[in-house]
Formats: structure tokens, C-alpha cells, sequence
């Protein structure tokens, strides 16, 4: 699995726009002949209805029976500088959960096989999903239902060959130190893989296309196409290329310490590490009885007009899943989220401004973020940087791509980001301020290879960026 | 900061053996002249008698007046599967200090700024440290001391060049989730930089045959030394070269996907990765009122024969640190350790056999360690894995190095590690079992420029390795 062979074979499964296996009307006409609503029924249910789920005795957190699944409790941060420390509610999921695709060659094109899953919380019944999106608790089936489809192929890899395994963090303002092994395996072409009801194989060209649908390509999928590396699927260079177009292919091959980026990768990792050094939180899991300013209703945990989210349950009706009914808490933002990269072109080369952000809920506090990341009310920007406003133009010559994603429907209810490329040109300063960096798109690749980079939001922007080259 | 251009540079101070600004020779003249132990003395006290420092009255933790430094608590490690939890002691540092190296060339030869620095815990007066070695209560002054000698160059960066930032964990068995900042800053040639008492300019070289001397190059000089890149200082394929030294340069050379190497890089990750998933440990702090089985006397707390370390109070009287007289708590461990690469050569590339290690104190819980790490008593391994045995044979042809290096004074006492690497030639498994992994020199430099891959052992290791080539 050398990087750049790996890379090469997935462009050209992003230049490819399908019809090996089926064109993209065929996936639409699947998709939309899929089981509607009726097969689930979802409803949000008081606590004092949420079975096998209640709130313990002495912390209060919310938890369920067997002490699996996950718990909403809550974290304290302590900001230093001899400021008040704060607490919110958090989700506690203590364990490594599998985002798995499955690829296999097909004419000599990798196709990766899709999933369409409901998950409770999503605003529409199905999303497009990685072919196994499993908690530990599904794979040791704490919940006695159905075994995962094709689990066995991530359990132990060694029936494939791996392209992609690494840790990638989750939401760190929701998650309490989550992060999963988003891998890729490929099985060899010609061995049968039985497509399961529910399942599609699609290009990596056919995916991109999909992921500017609103609400279609679920936030676990991202994160896993966000960490396979590509080439560029065009060559920069042709005559009459779209200068654009041109300079994210550019951006694309510059790695590492290509010349063509503004700023070296060890420079890049310095400024992670400075923020970092001057980050002086400390943060820590605290019973949600200890969290202050928040209170516990029957029907929701909620902190008031100026927080980003409350705490519901829901009862839950599925036929296609691992159980047929279950109940459970969800987190539910209060506005639509933004997340946003600003880029700009310097010297024919597209450079992607980065943030680093701290969040509660990440295991080294700091992470890689997108230029503006916050959340949104009624169209305008509600703390979400300094340069919030950049992206939230509506110049259309700037906005390069501006789809409304959804994020984990599993644990969310109805959260929706609106992810943004805005291209600033010279309104965006040639030296960022303290905290902000250019980087190019084949250095975030260099970096999300490893964990502990680039927080979700990033990771799906990434992936949003491959479509723009 | 291009990483080619620094590992050139750094190779090429490495390959100097000095004379430069002063002979190795000049240097233990040097050494040899300073203060002896006179200058300072390093009592066992009673905890009674630690001035500044007591038990929390509920907790049980061993802290300081100010509650800042460092403080003796527990930690819990719920193993999973079924297993009951363990707790033990752990040193909480929760702040992330400098670890810096001032370098700047002479006649073309990039110089490391080095100091003989006295710590309380050192089985001798003083060892080799890097520039600057300071927590952030050593910047902000809490204990009201002298300042840090050239800290500002590491405070604010912006005055030199940067060309290695990192962060890096330390002993994972030892502190609790403990990182310091390796950070390697040039100040432009010409530029005049007044040397103090007790610091001396030396080339790479110079202090890779210092790290041959048993007890002499800090712990903290070396993490730094190990996250320095460096190309092979000579030709592997000169004729008449020495065949291990050659195989160490190709492997020196031999980064990412080179298709020397056994293993892709991003195959090495995928193995630690796993490791990671299939870790179920779960740990906390916890006070050390918590801890079972371990006893607070009055002047040690220690766990019995089976546990490798207790822990102490002295009286500390130095005239030449930040304050003149303190008093503090040590670790002491009651055994040698043992850290030790196996390593064996395969098609004329010296490979190194990485261990995925669990350690309650690791942030991410699995960093890679050394083939074989844990303790010895008598000359024979203690419960150092299952590759303890080749690592302490007494074949003089397989040992490549073998060092006692002293681990960090400041918060240990008479903590030393026999450093090996060891050819083992075919009777190392070519198909290493679970959580073991074959890589190369180079594949090592290219994880270490990222934080959680690589221990404070195997980065000794590393840096013991580079003297090899």
C-alpha cells in the first residue's frame, strides 16, 4: 500500500464517472426506489419514556442499563489564565468504533461499496454511508440484534489489503475524546463480494459528484474519503484549463515541501505545536449533575438561548437495522452549523487558510480547523471567527462550493453544517493572524494520514476541496 | 525549514567531529573542570520535612503549597475484557514545557548549544541538557527564582529559525499524559550569542560519541537529539564499507515508501492503528488516596517487591539553578531499566523491530516502544516482553550499543536505562508476531516528526541508532 500507488488508483477512480457498474441516474433510480419513511418511524419521547435508558443515581448522567452504548455527562474546562472554568454536557462513548469502505476493482477501476443508512437522527431517512459504520457495541452485539454486513472484512483486514487506517477524532465540542479507525480495504478483483440490500458500488468520481447534494453523503463517509490520498485527477497544466481549477490541481501535487507551498510542512506542524504550547486549557469529565447553568427538563437537557445545543430522546422504529426498536438520547443543535474554508490563489496555487481551534472534547485539545467554524442564525455568522464574514458571502464568483451536510445521525438529531470553500482572493491577508495558516490541500492530505490533525469539520472540507480540481 | 535541507544540514554536523569552535578533547577538559559535587547537595528527607509540599487532606496527593509544579496522584487502568482495574502512582505535570537546542553554524557546521545542567535526581553532579529544559513554571517564575537562560528564544521563536517543533510524550508508565515541546531554534550565523557558564557549542558528531558515555547526555538532550532529521553521514555503497554501517545508512535513508523497506509507511501506521483499536484499556486519574496496595510511610511510598519504583522526598541545596534550596518529591526506581532495539538486516537495510506499547500515562495510550523495554534485576530481564532474552545476550558481535543512559533528573532519582541494539540476525522472526512491526531508520524519522508515534525509549533509541551510521 505505497501512498503514491494508492493515490494514483483512487484519481483515477475519481476521473471516472461510473457506468462500470451503473451510471449515476441508475444510483438515483436506487435510491429513490428505496424503502421510504413508512419502514421507520422516529419520535421524540420524554425521558421518563426512554426505556433501558434513565439518568444515575449519584453523577446523573444519563446512561443506559447495561452501561454500553454511551452517556451524555458532562466536562469542565478550565481555560487558565485565571479565568472562570465552565461546563457543558458532552457525550462519553469510550471506545474505537469502525468506519470501514469496502473497494474492489472493477475493469480496473476501484469502486467503493456504499451504504444507505438510516440513522435516527438524519433530517431525511437515508444517507450514503461507508459500508460498515459500527460501535464496538455492534460488533460484540451488546444489543443482541443482527451481526454488522460485511464487519468481518474490517475485523481482520488481513482478508484484504488495507489503503487507509488511521484514528480520526470526532466532533470535539460534542464528544468526549471520540475518534474512530476510518480504514479502507480492498478485496481482489474477481472475488465475490454479495451486494447486500441497501449497498451500491460507486466511483470515487460518482461520490464526489454526490457530496454537493445537500444532506446525501453522511458525515462518516467524508471522513473516510477525506483520508484517502489522490493525485489530482487533471493536469494543471493543460491549455485552457480554468485557472481555478488549475491551481487546485496544483495545490493538490504540492506535498510536503513542495516549493509551490507558502509554508514548509515542518512549518505548518510548528504552528500546531505553538498553539497547542499556548493552549492552557484543562479540561475533564465531570457528572452532569455538575454542570452548572443547565437544566434538566422532562423532555430536554438545555442551557439556554446562548448554547449551541440541547439533549433529547427519541423512540426509535426501524426494520433494516441491527434491532427493530430501541430509544435513545440525541444531541440536538440549536442552528445550522458553518464551516468554511477560506482559500486564496497565490502564484497560480490554491492555499487553504486553517485555523487551529481548541475543543473540549479532543484528546489533545487542539486540532486543525476550517477558517470559520460556528454556528449560523438565520443566515448570518454567530461566532465563527474573525472570518466569519468572508465566508459567508454571497458574492457566487467567490463561493466555491456550498452544500448543507449532515453530521452523525446516529448520535445527532437533525445537525446540519453548512460547509463553504470561499475563495478570498487578496481580501484574505497574505500573513494570517496567530493561530491561522496556508496550507495547501496535498499537505492536509500529508497530514491526515496521521491522527490528531485535522478536527471533522476540516476533514469534510477536505474532501469537499477534492471536488473542486 | 525544508526537511531535506535541515537533514543535510544536521548530517553534515554530524559527520564534523568538531574542532570548529573546540575538540572533544577541549570539551572534557571542560567538563572535567567544573563545579564538582561540592556545589551542591541532594538529601532523602522525610515527607514530613519537604518544606512547601504535603499530603491534600482529601485526596491524599502529594503537592505543593502553590499547587503548582508537579503532584504525586494515581492512576486507574480498567484493563477490559473482564479484567479488574490496577492503580498505582503517577507524577501529574499537567503543562507542557520547552525542551530546546540553540544551534547556529560556524564555518558552514551547525552547533548545538548544549549544558552541563545539574538535576537532583542525577546519579552524578551534572549531564549534557539541551539549551533550555523548562516547565512553564520555570517561565512564569512561580517559584520567583532566577530566569531561564535563553528561554526567549524559545518563547518567541519569531527571533531564529525554527527547524524542529514537536510535541513529544515522556515516560508512560511514570507521568500522567506528561508532553514537552522538542524544538530546535537557529539564530542566523554571526549573530552573537554570549556563551554562559556551564553551556558549550558541540557538532552533532561530537555529541553522538558523547552518547556512548554512560550517564552523560541528559534524557532531555536526547528526545530532542532523535527529533532532529538527519541523511546518512557517509556512503553505503563506498567499496570496502563496513556491511552493518552500511546497512544502517540505507535504512537512514530509506524513508516513507522506499522500496527498501519491508514495511510502507503507511502499513507501519496501519499496524499501530490497530493496536490502538484493540487496546481496551480505559484509565484515569484518580488520588492517591485510591491507589491500593501501595503504602504512604513516612519516607517512601512504595508497593511492594513487584512494583518498579517508589516514591521519595529530598532536600535539594544547589547554588547554581533558578532558586538556591528547594525541597521535592522523586521518583526512584528499584531497577535498571531496559530499553533495546532488536534489529537485523534484510537485504543489506538494517531493520528495527518496533513494539505497539500500552502505557497508563500515554495520552493515546499506544505509542511504539523498543523491541524489548522494561526492567532488569541482576543482569537479566524483568518483564520486558518476549524479545528480553536477545536483547540481553552477551554476544559482543550482536551488541551494536550498549549504554547506561540516565532518565530525566529533574522528577527521577537514579533512574538509569540500559540503552541497547542488538543485531539478531535470523534469529529474529522475518513475520513478526502481533503488535511487532519492522521498519527502517528513516521510516522512524518520518513518524517522529509527529507527536504520540514513538516513546521517550525508542526516541533515545533512535538517537542511539543515528551514532551506528
Amino acid at each position: 500500500m505505497k501512498q503514491a500507488e494508492v493515490a494514483a488508483r483512487f484519481a483515477a477512480s475519481a476521473a471516472h464517472g461510473g457506468a462500470v457498474v451503473g451510471s449515476l441516474e441508475r444510483f438515483h433510480t436506487w435510491w429513490g426506489g428505496l424503502p421510504r419513511s413508512g419502514a421507520y418511524a422516529v419520535e421524540p419521547v420524554p425521558f421518563g419514556a426512554l426505556e433501558q435508558w434513565g439518568f444515575a443515581p449519584r453523577t446523573g448522567d444519563l446512561v443506559h442499563a447495561t452501561g454500553g452504548f454511551f452517556s451524555i455527562e458532562g466536562v469542565r474546562v478550565h481555560p487558565g489564565g485565571g479565568a472562570d472554568p465552565w461546563t457543558r454536557p458532552i457525550i462519553h462513548q469510550p471506545e474505537i468504533g469502525i468506519l470501514g469502505i469496502l473497494v474492489q476493482e472493477f475493469d480496473g477501476v476501484l469502486h467503493c461499496l456504499m451504504q444507505a443508512k438510516f440513522e435516527p437522527g438524519n433530517v431525511n431517512v437515508r444517507q450514503l454511508s461507508p459500508t460498515v459504520q459500527a460501535t464496538r457495541s455492534n460488533y460484540t452485539r451488546l444489543h443482541e440484534g443482527r451481526s454488522t454486513p460485511y464487519a468481518e472484512y474490517f475485523r481482520d483486514p488481513g482478508a484484504g489489503r488495507v489503503l487507509v487506517d488511521v484514528l480520526q477524532s470526532e466532533q470535539g465540542g460534542w464528544f468526549w475524546r471520540k475518534h474512530n479507525r476510518n480504514i479502507v480495504v480492498e478485496v481482489p478483483p474477481g472475488t465475490d463480494v454479495p451486494v447486500r440490500e441497501g449497498f451500491c458500488w460507486l466511483t470515487l468520481g460518482q461520490i464526489r459528484a454526490l457530496l454537493r447534494t445537500d444532506d446525501l453523503v453522511n458525515m462518516d463517509a467524508r471522513t473516510v474519503l477525506a483520508c484517502m490520498p489522490v493525485e489530482p485527477v487533471g493536469d494543471a497544466e493543460a491549455p485552457g484549463a480554468d485557472p481555478f481549477t488549475a491551481a487546485v490541481r496544483r495545490s493538490t501535487a504540492a506535498r510536503g515541501d513542495d516549493p509551490r507551498a507558502r509554508t514548509s510542512l515542518g512549518a505548518v506542524i510548528s504552528r500546531l505545536t505553538d498553539a497547542k504550547a499556548r493552549c492552557l486549557w484543562k479540561t475533564e469529565r465531570v457528572p452532569l449533575a455538575e454542570v452548572d447553568g443547565w437544566e434538566c427538563g422532562a423532555d430536554a437537557i438545555s442551557g439556554g438561548p446562548d448554547t449551541d445545543f440541547r439533549i433529547v430522546g427519541v423512540r426509535v422504529g426501524a426494520r433494516h437495522r441491527e434491532v427493530g426498536r430501541w430509544y435513545q438520547p440525541l444531541l440536538e443543535p440549536t442552528d445550522v452549523g458553518l464551516a468554511a474554508f477560506v482559500v486564496r490563489v497565490f502564484d497560480g496555487v490554491l492555499h487553504v487558510l486553517v485555523c487551529a481551534r481548541p475543543e473540549p472534547g479532543l484528546l489533545d485539545l487542539v486540532e486543525m480547523a476550517p477558517t470559520a467554524q460556528g454556528r449560523t442564525r438565520g443566515g448570518a455568522a454567530a461566532s465563527a471567527g474573525p472570518f466569519a464574514d468572508l465566508a459567508l458571502t454571497d458574492d457566487p464568483a467567490r463561493v466555491r462550493f456550498d452544500t448543507v451536510l449532515s453530521e452523525e445521525g446516529g448520535r445527532f438529531r437533525h445537525a446540519r453544517t453548512r460547509y463553504r470553500v470561499v475563495d478570498a482572493g487578496a481580501d484574505a491577508p497574505e500573513d494570517p493572524p496567530e493561530g491561522f495558516c496556508w496550507v495547501t490541500v496535498g499537505q492536509l492530505m500529508d497530514l491526515v494520514r496521521h491522527a490528531h490533525y485535522l478536527n471533522i469539520e476540516a476533514r469534510t472540507l477536505l474532501a469537499c476541496l477534492h471536488t473542486l480540481g
